[in-house]
C-alpha cells in the first residue's frame, strides 16, 4: 500500500511531549504555532501555504484571488453582541480584508448535532444571512451533515471565502519594515470578555457586548486613500501579543507599543483583572492591525477613524531595526518589558 | 436589536413534526433535501446557490471557476481502502469535477476533539496530502480548532476547493433532456459497505475495499473528447436513487434505468443483502454518474472506459419526456418500478 511510505515517517510533534491533542493545541499560543508549523506546513508544504496570511493570494487567470477558511466552534452559540453564525460571516470576511480582497462569496457548511432544536438552527441561519448582506457577500456553496448526539456541540460551521484583490500592494507579515507604524482599529478583548462574562455567569453594571463586526470597509478605505500598508492582521485567537509576534517573527523585526495608547475599555479591564487574563491576550472578532509606512502614519488614523467601526482607532506604536524578531510593551510609568506569545489555551473555544 | 426582524420569521420547517435535528437530516434522503430547501435555500437564497449544483460555476475576473465546500464527518477515521484525511481531498475533488473544472486549490479545516492521538493525526494529514499531490491540487489556506473531549469526534475536516471552468459547456442537473444517456463509471455501493462491514464487525470471503478516488481524470477526457455533457452528479450520501431523483426534480423529466446493466459486485451485493439496504441507496465515493447527449452515448462509453479509475463504466439507462419528475427501474425480469429517493439516514457519517 503506497500510504506506507508516508505513514513510516515519524510523526513531528515528540509524542512523548505531547501524545495527544490538547485544547491548548487551538488556543492561538505557541502550542498552536508548534502544530501548525510542525505538522501542516511541513506536510502540505508549498509557497503559497508558507505565506501563513490570514487569507491566501492565487493569481488565477490572470487575475489576483484571496482564499481562506474558518471553522467556528465558538460555545455558547448565542452571546452579547452576536452568535456563532454572524461570527461566521465577520470572521471570513475579516481574513479576506487582511489581505486587503473585497469579499465576494462565501461557502457555508454546518456539522449539527443530533438534537439540535430546529428554532436554533433557523436563528443561526438568519442570523448568517443578515451578517452576510451587510457585508455584500453571498453564500453560493453548501454542505450540511450530522453528527450522533454527544459527538458534537450544537452546531459547528465552517466557511470559506474568495475575495477579490483589486490594488498592487504586497500585504504580508514579511513586509514590514523599520519604521512603520502600527494602529489598532478599536478597543481590544470585548469578544473574548463577553464569552467569558456568559460563561462564568459573571454580573457586570453594563453587559460587556462582543466587537464582532466586519472590518473590509476600513480596510477598503485605507486602500482607496493611497496608504502604503505593509501588514493587516485581524487580532481573533491569542489577541495582540499573538499577532505582533507573528509579525515580528516574518519581518524579523522589533515592534514597541506603548500601554497608554492600547485603547481597553474600564469595564473588559476590571474583568481581564477578576479572570487573572491580560487583555493583550484576550480575542476580537472585529479588530485589526494595520502597520503603514512611517509617512502615512497620521492620515492612516484619519481615514480609519472616519470609517464608522474604526472610530475607536489608534496609534499603537512602532516597529523598530533588531537582531532578533522581538515585540517589547512600554508600560504607563515608562518601563519595558517584553511582550510573548501566549503559551496555550487560555479562553477555549472563543471563536 | 436588528436581527429581531428575522428572528420573527418562523422556522420554515415544521416544530411540531421536526423540534429538533435528526441524524436522518444529513442522510443525503428526503429529510436531508427538506432541511436545505426550506431552511437554507430560503435563507440564503441567490441565483448561484439555487444552481444546487455540487460545485457552483462563478464569473469572477471575466473567468469561471468552481467553489465548494464539504465537511468529513466519517466514523471510523481509517477503513479499508481510505481514510478521512483521503476522502476530504478526493470528495472535494469530485465535487469540482462535477461541474466540469479542473480543481487546483483546496482548503483544509480542522475540527480535533481534545486527547486524540497525535499520531492518528498526523497519518490523517498524511494522507491527505498524497491525495493531494494524486490530483494535482494544492492545499494552500487552513484553519485548526480543538473542541473539548466529548464535544467532537476524533478529527473533522472540512475542505473548500476551487476549480478552474475551461469549456463552455452548460453542465446542471436543469440541463438533462429526453433521449439522452445515462452512464455510470464503475460499480455501486462499495464505500457504504466498506464502512457498515468495520463497524459492523461482518467478515467477508475478502474485505471489501472502499471506492474513494478522485474522477476529474475521467471528466476532463470527456470534455475533452468534446462529448455534450448536459450533467455529472457524484453518488455520495443517498447513492444513486437520491441522484437520479434530484436529476429528475431539476430537468422535470423521466429517467429510466435497468438493474441488468447496473454495476454491483458480488459481495456487495451479499453484504447488502445481509444487512437489508439496497445498493442503489448506498453512497459511492468514487463514483459518478453522466447525462450526454443521445448521439455521444457510446463515445462516451469508449472514453470513460479508457481512464482508469473508469474501467468499470457502463450505460445503466435513458432519459423520457415526462409529465412529472420521474425514476424508474426495470427489474431483471422485466418489471418497472419507481426508484423513490430514500427517505432518511440508512448509514450514518459514511462521509
Amino acid at each position: 500500500m503506497e500510504q506506507n511510505d508516508h505513514f513510516a515517517l515519524s510523526c513531528p510533534i515528540p509524542i512523548s511531549q505531547y501524545p495527544h491533542v490538547l485544547l491548548a493545541h487551538g488556543g492561538g499560543g505557541r502550542l498552536m504555532h508548534q502544530l501548525i508549523g510542525k505538522m501542516f506546513l511541513a506536510a502540505f508544504r508549498n509557497p503559497l501555504l508558507e505565506t501563513q496570511h490570514d487569507a491566501t493570494v492565487v493569481e488565477l487567470a490572470g487575475k489576483k484571488l484571496a482564499f481562506t477558511t474558518d471553522s467556528y466552534v465558538v460555545r455558547p452559540l448565542f452571546f452579547p453582541g452576536g452568535d456563532v453564525g454572524s461570527m461566521a460571516v465577520h470572521g471570513t470576511v475579516n481574513d479576506l480584508a487582511m489581505s486587503g480582497a473585497r469579499p465576494v462569496y462565501l461557502s457555508a457548511a454546518f456539522i449539527i448535532e443530533e438534537g439540535l432544536p430546529m428554532e436554533t438552527l433557523w436563528k443561526v441561519v438568519c442570523s448568517m444571512q443578515q451578517a452576510a448582506q451587510r457585508c455584500g457577500v453571498q453564500i453560493i456553496t453548501g454542505d450540511t451533515k450530522v453528527v450522533d448526539k454527544g459527538k458534537g456541540d450544537g452546531v459547528f460551521i465552517n466557511t470559506a471565502g474568495i475575495g477579490v484583490v483589486e490594488h498592487d500592494q504586497k500585504i504580508a507579515p514579511q513586509n514590514v519594515r523599520p519604521g512603520d507604524g502600527v494602529l489598532v482599529s478599536g478597543d481590544l478583548g470585548r469578544h473574548g470578555m463577553a464569552i467569558m462574562a456568559v460563561r462564568e455567569g459573571l454580573q457586570f453594571e453594563s453587559a460587556i457586548e462582543s466587537d464582532s463586526a466586519p472590518v473590509q470597509d476600513i480596510v477598503l478605505a485605507l486602500l482607496k486613500a493611497g496608504i502604503e500598508i505593509h501588514c493587516l492582521r485581524d487580532l481573533t485567537r491569542g489577541g495582540l501579543a499573538s499577532a505582533l509576534n507573528e509579525i515580528a517573527e516574518a519581518s524579523r523585526v522589533r515592534i514597541g507599543i506603548e500601554e497608554k495608547s492600547i485603547p481597553v475599555r474600564e469595564d473588559v479591564h476590571a474583568a481581564c483583572e477578576m479572570l487573572g487574563l491580560d487583555p493583550l491576550h484576550v480575542a476580537c472578532e472585529g479588530r485589526f492591525i494595520a502597520l503603514v509606512a512611517a509617512k502615512d502614519v497620521e492620515r492612516a488614523l484619519l481615514v480609519m477613524r472616519g470609517q464608522g467601526t474604526g472610530a475607536g482607532s489608534a496609534v499603537i506604536g512602532r516597529v523598530a531595526e533588531s537582531s532578533a524578531p522581538l515585540v517589547t510593551l512600554k508600560s504607563a510609568i515608562g518601563v519595558s518589558r517584553i511582550l510573548d506569545m501566549p503559551s496555550g489555551e487560555q479562553l477555549p473555544r472563543i471563536c
